[in-house]
């Protein structure tokens, strides 16, 4: 099969170097597009990323010697490119907003990893083994605002990805949940680069993770969640969330300490265990390149999940799970841990695109 | 005044350390007498501890060359020590009773910071600002143990103090609380030494603190908060307390994340806050030398406390807690820090001795 | 091609770990063999490993339930495993060179990671880019002990590994080497588990990484760059080495600050840079499984080689280096790093066996 | 004795902060002026800290409401000012020397941490145990620049203090040196804020830490170990140095490891370590209140000198230094440690000033 050319938008920003290292020997796509702010535009992507590749491989032969693109220029992409990753870090929401949108007008899909657009009704924001389904939300977008190919997916940010999931499958399997109180301990990469600074973070924590992270880990689910109406998804709030979100001196990987209260029937703890053993959807039955075989991976050991020791588990695309257990004011107790740059957000978008593909939507 | 000679038991453990750092130069009380397991016994405290001082002091001159005694040579404690501080380390739970009770029936009282009689009822588990009425407890304690000058007193667990005050601070100014969900991140002084390994906790965090650790955050709040019966201590348990502890790679200071449900009333923010600042206790009355000024300490800034910055307030003997907020599940959320080895262990330890000195329990 | 049956001596420590990590889809060897001290002896080796898994992988489905031998069990080899990795660990040195004898003595060749038999002088300790023509020893070894089949090879220590290989390829272009002041910062993987105490290097360094290695360090390259005699290798120190190392809070990656002196001709920076970008040997030649394609990899950027970043490069069997510059005493100065666990230990093992593969003398 | 007003300029950034810390209760001086960059110019104090405060005491309630004043309105400074403490950080080295020249041509003398006037021959800088006779540059200086009261000094950079200091003991006791070859693992505070993100140094060493610093290491010495001629310090270069620098995950505390050639007589191991426990200069004999009782501190255990356990000896004033030993290429080798923000920066130039003080300089 012949590989499809992409372009990354932001190819100079963490997220982007992700994208870059990920997409290294992808079956279906090839980056043959790289986009970033004006203060990149013109130089080669090895001049553009000189002090702030992150990576621990080096930087392909290939995109080398690329020119960056000012990913303002809507009208300098090239033809060829099939679809775009989003990756792009502005100042505020409206001008992400606006970027995006003016490549899906200009025919470009654009799969995102931004904010932005989350919680535009008519934008879906997927996690492929939950809302699959909500790829039948594009040809509303589409109608709405006169695109013919073009439109926009985003995927929601990466704290939601280290509980969601689980959460999703005990729901599926009919047990319904009431209410979640979660306590996240979020890895550096979270934040980008520079991002934290060092001397904020060696011996120490920061309890706060920046302006309305912990609303979007409450408020996304509602829309993952959701059913399709006639303009775009209507939200499905039936499970309450309440979130704190804390920062921590590791590089990567998110963790969730999660108490679950159930609405009606409690299932038994090797129940769970069980359903989330078992747990698998459309991604694993089309056998994506980027499907964890085993989306949920529930560890035994009383210690785990870890995130060193767990977050690359299956490419770094299963949420591993452990220390089920009952709790005395709701109902069980879990630990989550997901990667955050790969799951939570590169990882999850390529999954997204490989969906896409699967379903038609993108060539 | 004189000083009063005390000893330590398991001097050469990271909490003995702490206790000979924290009483140099120490109002009241000296140490002459420094006890240990038979494996140091004998030998000169330098170099019984050669290889695992872990104080950011030097060892005080006056103890480089005492002797260490062996803990359970019950019979070479000198007459003139008063009292002795525990913070023997022994393999099971029953050693470390056996031991205290043969101190105490040798008429030396004992401080404790051994969870081992934690919930024995005639034994009053001691923190300064809440329940310093428990030390009525003692003659009841001495009657049933026909003891004369010797008694038991012990202090909750390193994990409870960091939440603890400010939950009974509210409480007393009587808003009544039923419900706390929490989620601790503790540092790794709070597992001794050498306790965790650095391959187990560099770029990484481990969802667990021991057996038993988190039933203990849960339980020693009811006792704490209990009444005196005829025998002792009869628990209180109106508050249902569950509570996940994860280890995070910073040397000092225990987070708790907080979830609170408030039984009845339910105060407004600012007036939480105005009962924290304002919050006193009899140690602060007393103006005991390891009384903190101000017991509970708010922090406005959003990404406060954090614990390299916030640990060493007043001494290390301040909780401090930040980011009061509504919840949307329980009726608020909130942060509290406190410092695992100083006020959460040896410190809280000299403040009940202080306390017991100042009621005539010691002398 | 058929894969060869081997064992593992010392599955279950860090090293054993990483040899089962790294030969995990192996294309000539696979692992039917796993031995312990008697501690683990007997239990299933998932059993065995419960709380001590390092490895970032699952432990290999195949390998879950072998049992594992007691290693000291000689005679309990099954008689298909052509020959051992050995990664044990003994109190003393002349425990592990008697338990890798008696391997050899029964006929099963030892490629080893111990120090034991480093400085035996009919034992071979390759680097396979250096003296891949030590093999030759081999014969000599097989001689004087009455070998048939059965024979010890070794690899220098993890921290040699970090600079050795850079100065080698400057002597083998002609340019010949007087003295050389290092300082190394080693990672903590290279102390085992649990190894050092997480309280003793967070936020700390520790400038001693234990007794004897600084003079491994300096004396095993006289070895590895010496000549074959009639019973085994002839030292050569015409290099000085003066080594300090330290120990600092990071996971995998040995560090090297190197000052060199040249003998006689001073190469200028360009052709130093010329010289390690081509430098080939004969495991590139031979192109085998674990050698990298290019084994020093010179990295243009002023703040590089850095271990998170870099370690990995090539598999984690390349050296890095950089910050090539002119010193006001002695002639240059360089930066290089290597993967302690990956070629400074199991990897450059790995290398080993396949160079004897290549060369005939395993099978 | 009433307190001398003193002001800050550059108060808000990481070694402003110091000096706020280490002055509080100084006997001597008291801040009563804070100036910093336009930015914070016209804020209180606490205002413009505010996300910025990263010391372990809460901001002096004497200076939160303080209005910062802007450090280039050279006029507004009030006049009861004695003298200020210069940690002006500006793009250029040219404008710091311009700032700093015209405090001291109003008359204001100016302690500073800066570089840019390091090496200017009539610009003393000054350790104080080493070459307090510099302060007698000063009058030169004033005839030089027409200055009346003001005047500059400096002190060196912080890498430096963690080995000059026992050098310069070994030279005043008759031992000459020829040559020093030195790696430093430098901490993250000697960056400044924000400095080095967090992504760089997780798990991870950087062996570079800035343009020219490795130089300034090197030369600075020079002029410390110096003479008074005509018009200046004439620099000394008899000791040749050369430095590698890296930077390490630690918050606080710049460690050396230094090779040592002299240059006739070598003296033995005991004589060494007398001489560095017995060293003292003109600062003890003065008994200046930032003066260490004791300036070099030798550490008997073979792991020390370590940065967590030992930065902070005698206020972090005094160096500790270790694990001296025989070196087979140079003479000797030893470990040596200082605290970068106290004796290296802020507290450095405090004893600084004390000496000025006391030698009537300023008053």
């Amino acid at each position: 099969m012949e590989k499809i050319n992409i372009g990354i938008l932001g190819a100079t920003g963490i997220i982007g170097q992700n994208y870059i290292k990920l997409l290294q020997d992808h079956p279906w796509f090839q980056i043959t597009d790289l986009a970033a702010s004006l203060q990149s535009a013109g130089k080669s992507f090895i001049e553009a990323v000189k002090h702030k590749w992150q990576m621990s491989i080096p930087i392909p032969e290939e995109l080398k010697n690329l020119i960056v693109r000012d990913v303002k220029d809507f009208d300098s992409i090239p033809e060829n490119v099939s679809f775009v990753f989003s990756a792009i870090n502005m100042p505020s929401k409206e001008q992400v907003k606006e970027v995006e949108l003016r490549y899906a007008k200009n025919e470009i899909p654009v799969v995102s990893n931004n904010s932005a657009h989350r919680m535009t009704s008519d934008v879906p924001m997927i996690i492929g083994e939950i809302n699959h389904s909500h790829v039948n939300v594009i040809p509303i977008q589409k109608k709405n605002r006169e695109f013919n190919k073009g439109f926009i997916v985003v995927k929601p940010n990466c704290t939601v990805q280290s509980y969601l999931t689980p959460i999703y499958a005990l729901e599926k399997a009919g047990y319904k949940i009431e209410k979640l109180i979660i306590t996240t301990l979020n890895a550096l990469s979270g934040a980008g680069y520079p991002g934290v600074a060092s001397l904020d973070i060696i011996d120490n924590i920061i309890p706060y993770v920046g302006d309305g992270e912990e609303e979007k880990t409450e408020i996304e689910p509602h829309k993952i969640l959701g059913k399709i109406g006639d303009n775009g998804i209507i939200n499905n709030d039936s499970i309450k969330i309440s979130v704190t979100s804390t920062r921590v001196p590791i590089v990567d990987g998110h963790t969730a300490c999660v108490s679950v209260k159930f609405r009606d029937q409690i299932p038994s703890k090797d129940e769970i265990i069980r359903i989330w053993n078992e747990f698998k959807s459309l991604p694993q039955e089309l056998d994506l390149p980027f499907a964890p075989k085993q989306p949920i991976i529930f560890l035994e050991n009383i210690d785990r999940p870890q995130p060193r020791k767990d977050r690359d588990n299956d490419k770094g695309m299963a949420i591993s799970v452990g220390r089920l257990r009952k709790d005395s004011i709701f109902d069980y107790k879990f630990i989550g841990l997901s990667h955050n740059t790969i799951r939570g957000a590169a990882g999850g978008a390529i999954l997204n695109a490989e969906l896409l593909k699967s379903q038609g939507f993108i060539s």
